[in-house]
């Protein structure tokens, strides 16, 4: 079974979020804004047990930390995707280093760019089209994120949650 | 903001259900298929943290519950909509009683019927075509529940799990 770990912002960001992905995001109606932590990896029943056993210490370790965005950015030309780019803190990078030390069955191999979709799979013509406009807008939000979810996927590639974790801030 | 509080069947259940909503259910892309425990409310931001700690409270001294499914029953001619019918235990009942019992800012007023829905707002003319059918099925589904979600629905009408609550049996 496919895994992954997100932060779902307020309903004020999602909603702003969505107002674009309805447009411009294939996984709209797949699973609601958010910015993944921990990407996707594979576990079986029994696996997952000790890796949300796992998550959940290193978790409570953390304390709610602040989500800040600035402005819409593009990864082009690696992949025509949009996304709000979320300021990379330095508690969100330790909370993001944390999470992937714990072994999963993967291998994580691209850079921690914190951020949420807001259009993806978008034609070349499309983005060039697009990413001009969305530049210009203001994308000030500011607000405390005090849990995570672990997130499983189903075979229609719609994702359910799991589990809650709190960020109890313990240490 | 509008809350609900849910039971997410396993990955194989909600598979099986999704086949059929894929087809038969406007709510398809809004929501995995869940069974409510307690219906909509509406809530801000502050009575939701009361709630939530109330929902906690009576949760944690229930224990986890067997969820058995046996047939698709249908909720014509009140609503021409179809159902994975489930066993109404008395665990279920006395979870669905204690937390119908906080007071949240609604009156629910209809019978529990535990159900997983799997395809609504049916013309009547599908409605009588397809329920035949699925009646023949075999929906022999049993499995445990160890946790509920409570959840809040965006503008969209997609619904974001807020918390995770564990049924942990205290008492």
């Amino acid at each position: 079974m496919k895994y992954g770990i997100v932060a779902f912002p307020s309903k004020k960001v999602q909603d702003f979020a969505n107002s674009y992905r309805k447009r411009y995001d294939p996984h709209y109606s797949l699973i609601t804004p958010h910015m993944t932590i921990k990407g996707v990896f594979e576990a079986d029943e029994n696996e997952i047990k000790i890796i949300a056993e796992k998550v959940e210490n290193v978790l409570k370790k953390h304390t709610p930390f602040s989500l800040n965005t600035s402005k819409v950015s593009s990864f082009a030309p690696v992949t025509n995707a949009l996304y709000l780019n979320i300021n990379p803190t330095e508690e969100l990078v330790s909370l993001h280093d944390d999470l992937n030390s714990i072994e999963y069955n993967d291998v994580e191999s691209y850079t921690f760019v914190p951020h949420i979709t807001i259009a993806q799979k978008l034609s070349a013509t499309e983005h060039d089209d697009i990413y001009p406009q969305l530049k210009m807008i203001g994308v000030d939000f500011e607000e405390m994120i005090d849990r995570l979810h672990l997130l499983y996927q189903l075979e229609d590639g719609s994702w359910t949650v799991y589990e809650t974790f709190r960020l109890a801030g313990d240490e």
